[in-house]
């Protein structure tokens, strides 16, 4: 006889509920309640997903099929921009392989960087013969897996750059800009010298672009909720029902400071005073602006920080231009959200405006 | 002295943290932890910071500002299409509000329908004298205020038609399809009928279409947690950590059973038996697929989702068409999925890939 819930009958399930429960239950005996069928193929079947939905814009290469490569490259004479990173944080990065952005992306494991193979792989797939600029976000794997993919291509005699974001404010001081991770800052570096590229200019001016955005935007977050890494089944990290982790990283890397929840506006304009102490932005000057929900923040609250950015900027005699805001790079289903600022001037102005075209974002 | 956390220190907040308690408990004293500053100014300072956002697009209108309108409105002599509904599902409704979409939205709030009022100032801000078209979805709060507006809106002269979606296959049986749910569905029905008024088409003809298409679209979903409505202050329902709720509605409404978590291909799998036992479609058809996070979960598991689509639509040798696969219809920060599916022939595949903007929609 089936069980009741609530007045409603619970269908007998049989074989799927040991299915399920072999599937979903981590080694240490909690349930991981996601879609899934093998928690160890979580990417490769999202990447199976992704190929069967845009098979008209998108190739899978590399060995394991590891790599995202636009359909259309290799684009004669244009540079290529290759990337790459963990899983996990959709878009970013496969999500800006694309008209406009990006040529290729090597993909890692949830939270973990891609092998050195796929991001050689990556670079094969975007060399057009005009050089590939290597444009990712500072972390130590996928910084040690792009160098050696760098010896490698050129060794081949393919000329190669590299640019990598490091945004995260609370990552590392001012002073120590370089060790900073790199987060949605990303976003703008990608849509930056893709536009750039798409114009067919040299490896030397994507590059150049490409190392003004990296070194001029800067970013902040605050985490609420954690989110479950399902390869490893728990948690990333504890915190109580009424904490706010102010400063946390895009993995869950600890912040400034875990302390009561404070209201939108309270966080908000910390977050900004934090911002602009390492920017300094003057009055006068034009910003955009990324709000970005970590996953599970839902886009009405992302309009209430708004509300509140556009309230400072304006006290401030900035100019807010081209305000993106949604889920631009995510914590699978973490609650949070950051801020990312660009300062702009009327090259980077155009260049983000500039059409582009991924499945994940549209620019008309 | 501060407390320390993990190591860190947690910052001394003072003030702030009386007034966070305030703003973020409950009637029930239960942590909201949402960004918020007022529990029940939620959808206003949600729509302040749109309007802020997208100024160049938005008008704001209404006696309390509940009605978001193409600043283009009206556009004389196009068939204005007006919508309306609750708050906490962006995109929809007011993200469909935009070229080769929507005209006007009457907002309510969070999970509650707009009044009657609102939907009136929606219809006059849609009305370019070519008629306006109500579309919505079947809700009896919606459809009341919505019938009351068009009662006043024809005794001004307007001419007004009216398409309810109701594609929730669990909300009903088959055989009382009019008393079935609107969810998924309305985003093809706003399209469909969005890129007709493009057109300049009749009100017969955008009605006729956007009849067609609320016929034929079917609606499944699939809740694994709920949200949290921030007036209530309490999750929408209470489910088991190991526990699905197959069939929930767009507002956590009970569906056809609850019980174990099973694989994602195996919840597909009866996703997708349902909807083709209510549809039917043959071999050889063409159908777009919706696959919709409904806020929580990441777009890598669609994609898992959507690994299983294609596989079964190959098998029964059906055509699946410009797969939209994102967070289209959301319940806040809900974890779960539906699948829609709309049969299509060729008049409706070029009008769904007519090109169409808004800030949460683009399609080139």
């Amino acid at each position: 006889m089936p069980r009741k819930v609530g007045g409603r009958p619970v269908l007998p399930i049989g074989l799927s509920e040991r299915d399920a429960d072999t599937v979903n239950r981590s080694s240490a005996g909690r349930i991981v309640k996601k879609f899934l069928n093998d928690r160890n193929a979580y990417v490769d079947e999202m990447l199976d997903g992704l190929c069967e939905a845009y098979a008209d814009l998108y190739v899978r290469l590399g060995e394991d099929g590891r790599v995202i490569a636009r359909r259309a490259c290799p684009i004669r004479d244009k540079v290529g921009i290759a990337t790459g990173g963990g899983s996990g944080h959709l878009p970013v990065f496969l999500g800006y392989v694309g008209r406009g952005l990006l040529d290729a992306c090597a993909v890692g494991n949830i939270f973990a960087g891609p092998r050195a193979a796929d991001c050689i792989a990556a670079m094969h797939a975007a060399n057009g013969g005009a050089g590939v600029l290597q444009l990712y976000g500072n972390y130590g794997g996928d910084r040690m897996n792009f160098e050696m993919a760098r010896e490698s291509a050129e060794a081949e005699g393919i000329e190669v750059s590299t640019v990598r974001v490091c945004d995260d404010i609370a990552s590392s001081p001012r002073g120590s800009r370089g060790l900073r991770r790199g987060v949605g800052g990303m976003v703008y570096a990608f849509k930056v010298a893709g536009a750039k590229a798409e114009q067919r200019a040299s490896l030397a001016d994507v590059t150049s672009i490409a190392e003004r955005v990296a070194a001029s935007c800067r970013t902040i977050g605050v985490g609420l909720t954690p989110c479950i890494v399902p390869e490893v089944g728990k948690a990333t990290f504890e915190i109580e029902d009424d904490e706010i982790e102010f400063g946390m990283g895009i993995h869950g890397e600890p912040g400034i400071w875990r302390g009561h929840l404070k209201t939108a506006d309270e966080i908000v304009t910390e977050m900004l005073d934090r911002l602009f102490a390492d920017l300094d932005p003057m009055r006068g000057d034009r910003l955009s602006v990324l709000v970005n929900s970590l996953g599970a923040t839902p886009l009405e609250e992302l309009y209430i920080i708004y509300r509140k950015v556009a309230h400072v900027l304006r006290e401030k005699g900035i100019t807010a231009v081209m305000p993106l805001i949604g889920r631009f790079a995510t914590s699978m289903e973490m609650a949070g959200a950051s801020i990312t600022i660009l300062p702009l001037d009327s090259e980077l102005e155009a260049l983000l405006r500039a059409p582009s075209f991924t499945p994940f974002w549209s620019i008309q």
